[in-house]
């Protein structure tokens, strides 16, 4: 069956209308009889939500066991390609092995600000990292023929009022900062779906948004696959189609077939529009549809192992004073909170998974070293316990070392609502308080969607960020604190001192109906770098139990084509990894913008001792920012830096390369080219004595208290310092022939 | 002659297209013959800048000597109408002897960063404080017969690049921040024409922008005299004619003359429109044309009498730690800097004025209290003068008392570029901490246009800030250093400890063709208070030698008007003058909002234990934002502070009131209402129960891990929580029916 007008044709218009509708909560229309297959979608990034009952999504828990991997907060840490590339594969595997046609991920969205609910499910706050780690999720789950849906697409960035409030942002920020991720991945991987989001951009829904549905994603990124509607996003249904929204779900039955229909027959709506929607579809499932193969290896437990691994290597060491880790199995530790028993291993919503099995953090370090154990906190009530707490001080005076296991409870981070503080519940502040005036060797492990403030951090000589590690949390935790496995995630979001800080602090989510991106492209440290704020943990910041040099950084430049390399050594006694990241200062362009930029990374592992050379390959769009005046990419002539760092803040080599665009903004003389800019350009000067206005110039530049003001006027304004008119245009002529 | 179609109708195309032309740098149209007199239009806010060549622009520093007044950043200071009324009676006094007919002035816009070149020609960061003093200094001027020229209309923020680039502003922050004391001095003073400004906002030239020009100015707020362009301003004359601006200054001659001719000849100019600006430019004309009224009392003493009194009304006393202030005749005082000698009193560009006479602040001092003198350092060499100092220091040792006045230097503030840095030159810096460290009393008179940093402050007893006071600075300045005048001024502007707490830091200037006002309405201290940043000197704020004491607010509410009334008591020993705040805190709206507003001041003169009553009216716009989406100003029902302040920082008095405008945003139930709004609201009971969704609603409460995700939702996704889209539609119409 060939999906062309022909077929489309033999269609009746309710036919038609009821493939652009969703046939129930999670599957496409069924008409098997005319070849059209139904297929199923499913929740979500971190493991499969498939539902029992697809007709209901109230029971958002209830669904078919499959292995929780972490979420994407923990797995955008590792930094690591390959590993995303795997993700996507056991997920893609899990995926056919159900019948799952298409998968609801993965999220790529920007974590605007730490208080964003659905944070946990995202992978950063740098666009880069978002789509270079999507790219190859994507890659992973459709090698197993199996379909993506990459969401939220686009600005989705807050949780409260999602359905109606509008993402006020200017054209440079939402392509630089809130596409990229998109565009990378649409044009890198030929993702099946996308799926739009329920916000506004710019007071127009997404779902009704042509410009974002139609010219930009698929006029200018070449996307060939159907857009869905995130589940509830349609307010008008054949708005939407117009717009180059595909499929509504899950589609509100009737109605939504029959507004089709009348806006057909009514002429509101071009039945070639419907057929663009329909022709989409269709391909789309004839493409990806369950191929019902029964020899998929889905093995959950070797997944669970997977799961495992990923968490291991993405977690992140934050400080780890005095080396008090890796945990001696020696050691008597004491393990404090009740997270420790029931860790939080996942967030809540439609990413919700039901876990194949959860290992717990305290029975494995139970299991592999000498390790006692007190509640310190209870996880119901965030109010200081002083019993439990005054219980774990006294335990911990015979301990060697103490464990602190701290996070956000379970309801505070959740698709559907936002935080609103950023600081770990009362009790386990005021235990890891009570703990530090010990003075005893204390790590803190944190289980976390995203960035916490730590008034406590003097307290603890060791934290680990685990976020939401998945289900093998318990295995995971274990192999790093007690150093079976060498720490190596880097923070994808910059942890702030304090909540007030953050670009967004006191509007976000001040109003209603809109959502103000003030700091434009300043987002994560692109904002704290350009204002020079202090940070607790800088984005790209992660330590090792071993330790990592940088040496002899050359670059080689082909036009807007730059190959940097460099060497990375393990000077430790320990075999590890190293994530390089590699940084872009545009040193030319006359417009905003951040100090650096992350333009590419590389992750090394070496054995102790070991160099390695990491090559990286930076192209036109490494050096190009979006002018919004011209509606397109842009890359200046001129001198860039090249910066390799260890983190966001701590560079370790840097090269300038200068950048020479095949096409050069031409420097074209105009009527608005200011008198203080032709000074500096000797190829002009014929043309100023030509016209006769080098005298002028003197005159101006000897005009000793007021130069800097008459040159700071344009040739328009000639004659505010006595230039004759002919004369000007006499000018821009002899000057724009000489160029 | 009566300006009327008939009149018109008489006008070749020809005159009327000069009659939109400047006739040359400073006059309009001449014609007697016809009955159309030209008229004289001149520089500047502070004093009359009559140029002796009418045909050149060149010479901005030689004209007819007239008497300097303090700039606008120093008599805002003042808080005080009457005296700014007075500053325009002056003014229109100097301006009716010199045959002048419009004075080209005030500058009425908002201080966004203290960088900004032109700050000392400008009033205030808030608003509604530059409004005020704007419609008083209007009046003033228009009341001698003389118009004015309202500038720079608008948005016109920064000097670099001032003819091209755009001041991007969200429609909000426009009407709010920047077009407000427009507004309110349109509508309060009928000024007989505005001046518009060289920059573009969001993108349009603000010569050709009909939205500013026609629908906002004129349509919107009733402006019924002329537009002229700023010297330069217009780019393309036909296109300014079309949007509104009736009169290109100066004029490029017979070119813009030709060009209209053109433009009306070949059918892209109605000559209905060019109708119009001539209209509106000889009825102006007409009725502000010099009455050459010889008796006029032109008396420049009795001018340079006020222009002391002015400058010391306004002065802002920062800081008196042990009451160093004011001078005791018998101490002897050491007095360092070479601006003390040769003061800065105005600063450069169109409003530099050739000064009457010049009191210099030494020789006053010297002429009434016991005053040694040093030069410290040089006002033309920045570089820390090691000679100076150590002479300094030596002559300190002698003395009860020192002061060392300090500034910027000449070129550093100047209409036509902004400033880089807002910190003193080196070689002040290194002065003022050679002699802090001698721990005598040292007291620091600043001369300058805008905010300083204060690395120093802790070296300094007392600060006293005299801006650039005018030609009377040296008498004025002695009034108040001796005591002879106790200090009323306070801050229109915040003094950030640092450049970079301000909001516009490292964006400010940073894109040639584009000004992005980030920080949207959190200008000034709206910015400072909403992220609860520390400052130098909060708005408002200033000392006096006396003390004051707020009691007793009490409010009267009538619908959207209030009537406020406090006790102001002078506690101290000396007569004073007090400034009191009023400031709005909104807290009802569900929109971004600053913590508390300026809505209006009072300017109390109290003796020595006096108390006086104050009452300030507070009317529908003091309550109201401006709701982009409708195109409107909004009022809120709800509850809103009353906040008495000696400063934005020192808030004395507290009251909250009710407001319950007449026309209510109506809670009106549509698809898009969320389901957690449904929750409190009684009234729904009955529609809910009879289109039988109550049922569902404790469902969804019921829900305890989605609850919150689940009430997230509106109406229309209803169908996400089972909810039946008959029985929606049902609900929406009940519950709309028993509103």
């Amino acid at each position: 069956m060939e999906i062309n007008q022909a077929f489309l044709n033999k269609l009746s218009l309710k036919e038609k209308a009821s493939i652009v509708s969703g046939h129930n909560f999670w599957f496409t229309y069924d008409d098997s009889a005319n070849g059209i297959k139904k297929i199923m979608m499913t929740d979500g990034p971190s493991g499969l939500r498939k539902q029992a009952d697809s007709g209901d999504a109230l029971g958002i828990n209830d669904s078919v066991k499959a292995v929780s991997f972490p979420v994407s907060a923990l797995t955008a840490s590792s930094f690591d390609r390959p590993m995303m590339h795997q993700l996507g594969v056991e997920l893609g595997i899990a995926a056919r092995a159900e019948n799952v046609s298409i998968l609801l991920g993965p999220g790529v969205n920007i974590k605007r600000t730490p208080l964003a609910g659905r944070n946990f499910e995202y992978f950063s706050e740098d666009p880069t990292l978002a789509g270079e780690l999507g790219t190859a999720y994507v890659q992973g789950v459709e090698s197993q023929g199996v379909g993506v849906s990459v969401k939220h697409f686009a600005a989705n960035n807050r949780e409260n009022q999602r359905f109606t409030s509008s993402s006020d942002i200017d054209e440079r920020s939402l392509r630089e900062i809130y596409l990229l991720a998109f565009e990378k991945i649409v044009k890198n991987a030929d993702p099946a779906t996308l799926m739009c989001s329920y916000n506004k951009i710019n007071g127009t829904l997404n779902s009704q948004n042509k410009r974002l549905l139609t010219d930009i994603l698929r006029g200018e990124w070449g996307f060939d696959g159907f857009v869905m509607s995130d589940w509830g996003a349609v307010a008008d249904h054949t708005a939407a189609i117009k717009a180059g929204l595909d499929l509504e779900m899950p589609g509100k039955g009737e109605e939504s077939v029959q507004e089709i229909i009348d806006a057909v027959n009514d002429g509101s709506l071009d039945e070639h529009q419907l057929d663009n929607s329909v022709r989409r579809i269709l391909a789309t499932v004839k493409r990806w549809a369950n191929k019902s193969d029964e020899t998929v290896d889905y093995d959950k437990d070797r997944q669970h192992q997977f799961a495992r691994q990923l968490a291991a290597d993405s977690m992140v060491l934050l400080k780890n004073q005095n080396n008090v880790l890796p945990i001696n199995e020696q050691e008597s530790v004491l393990v404090i909170g009740q997270l420790a028993k029931s860790p939080r291993y996942q967030g809540s919503g439609s990413s919700h998974v039901n876990a194949y099995k959860v290992s717990v953090p305290l029975d494995e370090l139970q299991g592999r070293a000498n390790v006692s154990y007190e509640d310190g906190y209870q996880l119901e009530d965030v109010d200081p316990n002083e019993k439990l707490i005054d219980k774990a001080v006294s335990a911990s005076k015979s301990a060697d070392k103490i464990i602190i296991f701290a996070g956000f409870t379970e309801d505070e981070e959740s698709e559907g609502y936002d935080k609103e503080t950023i600081q770990l519940p009362d009790n386990q502040v005021a235990l890891i308080q009570a703990i530090g005036k010990l003075n005893k060797p204390l790590i803190v492990v944190l289980q976390n969607g995203s960035a916490v403030e730590m008034p406590w951090i003097n307290d603890a000589d060791a934290i680990l960020e685990t976020y939401l590690a998945g289900e093998a949390v318990g295995e995971a935790t274990a192999d790093i604190l007690l150093g079976d496995i060498n720490p190596s995630g880097k923070l994808a979001e910059t942890f702030p001192i304090q909540l007030s800080d953050n670009p967004t602090f006191n509007t976000f989510n001040k109003d209603r109906d809109h959502e103000i991106y003030h700091e434009g492209i300043f987002v994560g440290y692109r904002y704290y770098d350009a204002n020079q704020r202090k940070v607790q943990f800088p984005f790209g910041y992660g330590l090792s139990y071993t330790n990592f040099e940088y040496q002899n950084l050359t670059t080689e430049v082909n036009g807007t084509h730059v190959t940097a390399k460099f060497n990375v050594i393990n000077t430790g006694d320990r075999d590890g990894k190293e994530i390089a990241e590699v940084y872009v200062a545009n040193q030319t362009s006359e417009i905003e913008k951040a100090p650096r930029e992350l333009r590419d990374f590389a992750k090394v592992s070496l054995q102790a001792g070991e160099t390695k050379s990491v090559s990286v390959e930076l192209n036109e769009r490494s050096f190009s920012w979006y002018n919004a005046d011209l509606g397109k990419w842009q890359i200046d002539k001129g001198q860039y830096d090249i910066e390799i760092g260890a983190s966001s803040r701590d560079l370790r080599l840097r090269e300038s390369v200068e950048i020479k665009p095949v096409v050069n903004r031409t420097k074209r003389v105009t009527e608005s080219t200011y008198v203080s800019d032709l000074k500096d350009r000797p190829e002009l000067d014929k043309a100023l004595s030509e016209s006769g206005l080098g005298d002028i110039l003197t005159a101006v530049e000897n005009q000793s208290d007021s130069a800097r003001l008459l040159e700071n006027m344009p040739l328009r304004a000639g004659v505010m310092i006595g230039m004759d008119r002919n004369k000007i245009k006499e000018f821009i002529k002899l000057a724009n022939e000489n160029l």
